[in-house]
């Protein structure tokens, strides 16, 4: 391992978190040895997850905050991971970074790093959480993951973050009731962007609505859905004090901005003050562990199976000779 | 295990199809002798995978391509499986459930399952691929799945479905085109909804040039990106002349359905002329074994570990004393 890489990362010299970050993406042999020396430098940057569905402006908006934070005064410095799992095999993650690039180039306290999925999301999520952690060990004060979401990728953000924001724009179609259910229990702040256009007070209001039925807020469940987490620990507390607050925001105008970086920083006082925070940091744990648990025993079973005797079982899977629980059994046990 | 539940589903009795899929969605003891017993007696269904946007419109599209099925010549009988990841928690699928009855109640020919997640894709993508196999089992001709999807969950729908329909709707916001470049991958036929709305040619022609700059269709990835799939198979043809093709639709007014039923069984047929079908199959169950092998690899850890010990490993991973991939080797070889 390049202990040069390391120290450079925790100095936070950009090349040097660029780098580590490529390292982590492609998961190499280096990948492993290189989180293992950050992994003791991090748990001081506060995670922020922001997800919303595709055209509510939210790479304009986490633009917006990361610009905000900079200014605020003491100035954090923010690290943007955007996670694009909408476009698996394309530039798109690239060309999101050179939109950007125009906004936020030439400040050095800010770094964003755009990641594409590559066809699966265990690997994606993965990828993301170890460059989560390159930037925390690099220093950043906050680091935003920003993901195009509706089901999946709300919860796994949710899981990744320390405050979930939740972005809706007015306007949305008629199944935005169904959909609001499960988002009310991963937000911690919601943003109502564009809410210049019509509908904005609508959807405020739909939301509160739907935050009053639900009990007044503090629903935000905690993620011990995964089999370890729920293994492995009991819900030490309850996080039943906190109103998700509801932000008008215009990203492109940078209008209502500072009221909602107000909510993540209120948010991760609240969660400071009660014991939520060490609560999120095992729910993170697990949830990472669970995944790591996951590919790595996948990774071996391919290890010490050909990939003659693997293609012979499916064929035996689509002839209907065999059932995928059969072959799983046979390649753990054989 | 129940012999009489076995016979009931393979008769296609809805009460037993209903328990059954209950069974597997529970994921209990008896879950997986009755898909060995059903397993043999799939293979038959055309699965038709439905994903789009939320607000596109998508239930309403399938229950109005549900009803054409029926009263196509000879008439098809169609299993719908709904798959809401974004109501992880809440009644949102019971709620849809309902509002679909309303229509296709009465109509023996259709049976109608929401599937709601409970925090975890890997749960939910397993519970769905096992609901289509009781689906299939029981003899239904198309078994549509339906998801709210950008991102992960489309390209979960991808492989499962032999049919991947894309929905989309006029006038969606700015980072579209990002998005269809992912979307290009996974679409067999796309479906542009509310097609009587503002927009609608001009995203008929945003898709025919992304189609067209793409290299003019066939451009649908063999999903082998899973570790195990590119380990098993290597690409064995091509579907190169398929030309996705763009169905303008209003689901509300039952316009354009007939259209897209035909683009369904057109690729239906393609896939079978090509040898085309024979890959998803071997695709679909390398994905499936691959999730199988994940899942049951996790639980036999769990199963192994105690929760004490578990508990201990995630507060020295919370306390940074010990990485999470440190932590997962303990827990594999340890």
């Amino acid at each position: 391992m390049d202990h040069r890489l390391i120290e450079a990362v925790l100095a936070g010299q950009r090349r040097a978190v660029a780098k580590a970050i490529s390292l982590v993406e492609d998961n190499g042999a280096e990948a492993q040895a290189v989180l293992a020396a950050l992994f003791p430098h991090t748990g001081r940057a506060h995670i922020v997850g922001v997800t919303g569905p595709p055209g509510s402006g939210k790479s304009t908006l986490v633009n917006a905050l990361a610009l905000h934070f900079r200014r605020m005064d003491p100035p954090r410095t923010v690290g943007i991971v955007a996670v694009d799992p909408t476009s698996p095999f394309s530039g798109g993650a690239i060309l999101g970074d050179r939109i950007r690039m125009r906004d936020l180039s030439g400040d050095r306290g800010i770094f964003i790093r755009s990641m594409a999925s590559r066809g699966n999301l265990g690997g994606l999520a993965w990828a993301t959480a170890d460059a989560v952690k390159v930037l925390d060990a690099a220093g950043y004060d906050l680091v935003i993951v920003e993901t195009v979401g509706a089901g999946q990728a709300e919860v796994d953000i949710a899981r990744t973050a320390h405050t979930t924001v939740v972005v809706e724009v007015p306007g949305l179609g008629d199944d935005i009731q169904a959909i609001k259910a499960g988002i009310l229990e991963i937000a911690d702040v919601f943003a109502v962007n564009k809410a210049d256009q019509e509908g904005a007070d609508h959807a405020v209001m739909a939301l509160q609505m739907m935050l009053d039925l639900s009990g007044g807020g503090g629903q935000r469940a905690v993620m011990h859905h995964g089999r370890l987490m729920a293994a492995a620990t009991a819900p030490e507390g309850e996080e039943g004090g906190w109103q998700p607050p509801i932000c008008k925001t215009v990203a492109t105008r940078r209008a209502g901005i500072a009221g909602l970086a107000e909510a993540i920083l209120a948010h991760r006082a609240y969660l400071e003050e009660t014991g939520g925070l060490a609560l999120r940091e095992r729910e993170r744990a697990a949830a990472e562990l669970e995944t790591i648990i996951q590919q790595e025993s996948l990774r071996r079973v391919l290890a010490r199976t050909g990939p003659d005797r693997l293609a012979a079982l499916i064929g035996r899977i689509v002839r209907r000779e065999l059932d995928p629980y059969a072959a799983a059994q046979e390649l753990l046990f054989g």
